[in-house]
């Protein structure tokens, strides 16, 4: 199995709701350093697993998407905790989605998984993987 | 598939035992950057893998029981070569008896697999991974 | 001259005034790794530049009473840009009160300077530095 | 399962044939650092995955013979593509012949798995794992 | 005294020239982790070092004259040996050539000195800095 | 100014006298990653600060005299706290000694200043610098 993986990041604003999140129920934010992994078996006629440019460029426009937010004002997060986890498969599922449109290059549809870790510090971090 | 990783570490001295481990038979020492993961199918109704403060926490209490000592004088290790992926098995299955008696919280009785890893130096580390 | 740092965190909402701000103009977010140096010439009777595990804890102190905030909504930030590198001079100053007052030990009271280094991501940080 | 990563890294010159390479089209290099991962499900009577001395002798072994060079130029690369994921294949393939022909030593042979992962920047990086 | 760093990569071809490089005589390439640093006493009027999307901006288009070259082969470079150290002085050079002429803005003008760190990989690095 | 920083590590075990050290008075170990700066003002007819492989040769010969050893037994060391500021300078001093008598080639007779770094946990690290 091949796996490539591009890094961007996200600061956004939020707040969560549960007693279990103690102190981050209170509107704070977050730097998420983002890791997108694309998998497949075999590498296509390139010898890669994905246009690592259209990747990043498209890892960028997801991020994008969220970052300098207030995620507690966004009508698609309305009624969710945007935890780190939560964000994580947000963003796997808006990639995997450009994936399945496209976005990527014909290339791409050849894509079999992608894994989204989301870096909330350097000492917590939260992933989602997924099939595609 | 979602996890959670926490980080923290401990500091440690021990001795090897075997050719194999040519001048780490005497006794000498390390800081082990510990990352402990918890895997789960499906979020819990907070939307998270596990309370990532009670996981810090008890992640913690594990590397204090280790840390700051000879482990080669532990009575629990006794007849045990302390290797960095020995450890990680201790770590992990420390943390996975911790999960089953409910210290990490109700909600982490749905937690499916633990990995623990532990990094020794800047360009070697170990890893063990096991089921809940 | 010897220098010892020990690094925490804190994850904060705020904005930014000012048209060089772009999309950080609205209400966003950051986790800020801080890393907290102190210097000093000559090592105390103990060999060491401070005692290491105060210096943790007045620096978990510091980022505590700013993290799990909007900045915005602060009475001590009214007015005030809290930029990156604005909030490292906090951390200082705050720091540097906290010596001067006794709380890192009176072998702190030999240290000559600060240095705190806030990353807001894997790409951009600022560190603000001060004598004692 | 337990795991055991060694890192090093190579310098090379290369160029990439195909548009979707854009820029890197042109001769241009890399340094890869590279993580080389061995794996089993039950440690050997060492209480070890491997003997991590030679692994880093083998691992530093295999780039060697790939750094400071122009892959563009080497008899064993004419063309292939030498992409990051394809040089991931390259390395892991040789570390697998060198653990079958014993030059890990015999405890070597009861690896299971290995992964290689190629970092050619902070923010991108390219794995390849296989069954041994 | 304040600084703010800003990172970027860029991957280059070379060979350096006299024994002292043994292997490295050879054509080879690298990846250098580019971290800019920009200090100044006091902030400006934003209570910032810099502009940091310009920073960033005239960092890439500083690296971006570099990336993707046989640096052999560049006129800029004839009878220079593009060590490490050599190249982390032309990338400060040309930063403060940006800086004087405006392209970092008004606010750009107050800045007192410039450090370029190019990390050649995980464990080599050389840094150049020069006052403003 | 120019510098040049090369990285290698060292495990070792000893304990700490005195209260301050709290549970690290007992015998535990810790392995720090030791970064190895060399500063000049202008570069030698190479264009370099040193010969990056001596550097790392003699700072790999220097960790190797305290490494996989109790410092507790070393004469050296006797009466004498070996916290990471103290072995901080052991190192920077050893590599003076080796600049001075030639071991790292007559061009590092131009060397100006040496600062070490050594990382004991990724949240701590101590550091000495000194002129030549």
């Amino acid at each position: 199995m091949f796996s490539v993986t591009v890094r961007d990041h996200m600061m956004i604003a939020h707040s969560l709701r549960g007693e279990v999140f103690g102190p981050a129920q209170a509107l704070h934010g977050a730097t998420f350093v983002v890791d997108a992994t694309f998998r497949r078996s075999v590498l296509d006629a390139d010898n890669i697993v994905v246009d690592i440019g259209r990747a990043a460029e498209e890892l960028h426009a997801v991020v994008g998407e969220l970052s300098y937010r207030n995620l507690d004002e966004e009508a698609a997060f309305a009624g969710t905790n945007t935890t780190t986890e939560a964000l994580a498969q947000v963003v796997a599922d808006r990639l995997a989605e450009r994936v399945r449109t496209g976005a990527l290059g014909d290339g791409a549809l050849g894509l079999e998984g992608i894994a989204v870790t989301l870096h909330e510090s350097h000492i917590a971090w939260a992933s989602y993987e997924r099939a595609l």
